[in-house]
């Protein structure tokens, strides 16, 4: 069994505060901060240039991917680290709609994340404007599966609800359909158990800032399944995923297999914090992870409802059905939820009325999710949210 | 006049090393492992989230863009940061060929880093392998400027020989030609002066972790002239490119000027360290380094001349043509290397024979400079360098 108070002591929790935002950023691993003063003062200090050998960075983006590959059932040596998700998910389309020539719908939903949506827009405009991306809603995804689809772009958990797909049905339809899969797992790694080398998806990207707590910024990775690893073309062909980087050849040749998806210089001092973060990993279970966090939620939920008729839930209310957030629908969710903030509780706002938070056992326990209701039923009760200073709208909540 | 002592004492400068490599990686300044532990600490640590907001994350790119810019002669507003180098070439050529759809060639040349061509081919082949890349010799770019070519896309100065295009006369030949231009500026951010918005460059890419000691993975940086900014689609379109991506639309829409030229979240935690990085630059004027470093360079080709005949020159004789480099032909350049580096002279080795060393003033003085030239002649003299340890052959030298 994990022990989730020995993981809980290995993050910074602010005092005053209950952050129920690790799925938007994770918390400061107490570790990474030494090990990115190690970084920087023992190897960019003292190795300068050598460090590229003498201290592994070269490697750390396979390295790293080794570790998340772990995480996300994904088969060693197939996840490579680096750029942001963004990149990754144009990476695997560009790579996807390659494959399947004859085929010009990239399937997806309305829940996705935006950002997947309008990559995939941007290249479509690049590639002539002969593709068209369709976005139905998230349960309607199924129908919409047919012998034109070229790709199935999907992201597990939906960002504002929490909805969670049937990865293995999803997956194994598209196939089918002669379709292949990318599966986002922006809002699945870290969060719950993922199994692509089970359910045979064809790519799978994700982000590490949210459930997997590498801070502001860290880099994304990527999954190419071994079936396709040497045969995609990198449309980002940068020199670090060339097959012999140093040989500086005028011409590019793809690398073996997953390195191709390497584009260009690895973030070091990213991957550094992030390497630290993932140490608390080694002291987790996903099927624990996955069993506390549907006991919080469901915890979560049952003290809302009894204590803010005002707020209507948004999310799956079968924990098997959600991520690993839960979300509440509220008219005045905006300052509401700046409300919650100015008193302690973090959570986020997305437009147009979710009020959304995320609970991980890796640093969340039943009494936080108690504080948190009492807080939230207090600012609800009491009109608190309705001021004018919690009214004013920021540019992120 | 710039005080060169006193930006030397903001770097650390390990014992007993001869720092000749900052044309590839710049070493670490003082400040900025304090500035990571700062922003580590108090705004991941203590703002979460809020960070994006309340330390100011989410302008970072286009504030750090605008210390850049300084340095480029680019327009305030004109500059953001980023990703990598080759994904930013990406961005440039990308948008860059779409103004020119008539055209067909991109113009680059034999000395240009491999990742640039590499990422042209790769943007190539989505586009439908209708353009062609034209790599002629460095020398020869301006004869091939005709009405054929879409883009010139070149570096300024070449990373093996250090030689340095006239921006200025090929920008206008180009333009005169109705081709759009493309400077990298990876090798010139920081070492020389440039005029960007002078010679009326079109775009400009550039990496921040070479002469402006960013650190390694260091994010790029890219310009779009104002005269282009609001008209060019983004091939990659990302999130944070999108006019307004708090309100999570479904489609995208470009961002008013070069904000459309972000792409996903941006790497807070490499951003702080160059931040601190970028402070030396306030104590130094770009005029003032570039006459140091040329007779820094000067200095040094002068001595190894004289004690090393086995060296052959590869970079241009007259400062005025060449980077901030000096770059030597030996047909042992890689085990020489070698030797050098076990004996505290770093620099590196490009294939097939160049010994390359980069000068800088901000932390290399006459005295180093001096110092170096002896130990190569040791090195040299007393053919130290032909010895088994130092001719296996490593990835990154």
């Amino acid at each position: 069994m994990t022990d989730f108070a020995a993981t809980k002591a290995m993050f910074h929790l602010p005092d005053g505060v209950i952050y129920l935002d690790g799925n938007s950023l994770g918390p400061l691993p107490k570790a990474a901060v030494a090990r990115m003063g190690k970084t920087m003062q023992d190897e960019w200090g003292e190795m300068l240039i050598t460090g590229w050998n003498r201290a592994g960075w070269m490697e750390q983006p396979t390295r790293v991917g080794d570790r998340i590959a772990r995480l996300i059932g994904a088969e060693a040596g197939h996840v490579v680290m680096g750029d942001t998700l963004s990149i990754k998910v144009y990476q695997a389309l560009a790579a996807a709609l390659e494959m399947r020539p004859d085929r010009r719908v990239i399937l997806s939903d309305s829940g996705n994340f935006p950002t997947d949506l309008y990559m995939a827009e941007g290249l479509i405009g690049s590639l002539g404007r002969q593709h068209q991306l369709i976005t139905p809603a998230p349960e309607d995804v199924a129908a919409h599966i047919n012998e034109d689809v070229a790709v199935l772009m999907l992201t597990e958990v939906d960002y504002r609800t929490g909805r969670k797909h049937d990865m293995q049905a999803l997956t194994k339809q598209a196939h089918a359909a002669g379709a292949l899969v990318i599966w986002d797992l922006a809002h699945s790694a870290g969060a719950l158990p993922v199994d692509l080398s089970g359910v045979g998806a064809d790519f799978a990207v994700g982000c590490t800032y949210k459930y997997l707590n590498g801070g502001p910024g860290a880099p994304a990775f990527i999954y190419v399944a071994p079936r396709h690893a040497k045969q995609v073309r990198p449309a980002l062909s940068g020199w670090l995923g060339h097959s012999a980087p140093f040989a500086f050849d005028l011409n590019y040749t793809a690398g073996a297999g997953i390195e191709r998806m390497r584009v260009g210089t690895p973030p070091v001092l990213q991957l550094a914090a992030l390497e630290a973060a993932l140490d608390v990993w080694d002291m987790a279970d996903m099927s624990d992870v996955r069993r506390a966090s549907i006991a919080l939620c469901d915890r979560f939920i049952a003290g809302v409802e009894a204590a803010c008729p005002a707020l209507t839930l948004a999310s799956p209310r079968d924990g098997k059905d959600r991520g690993s957030q839960v979300s509440f629908r509220f008219e005045h969710g905006y300052p509401a939820m700046q409300a919650l903030i100015a008193r302690g509780v973090i959570g986020d706002f997305r437009a147009p009325d979710i009020m959304r938070f995320g609970f991980t056992p890796l640093y969340i326990d039943a009494a936080d999710v108690d504080a948190a209701v009492a807080v939230i039923a207090d600012v609800m009760q009491g009109d608190l949210w309705d001021r004018d200073e919690y009214r004013q709208r920021g540019r992120v909540t």
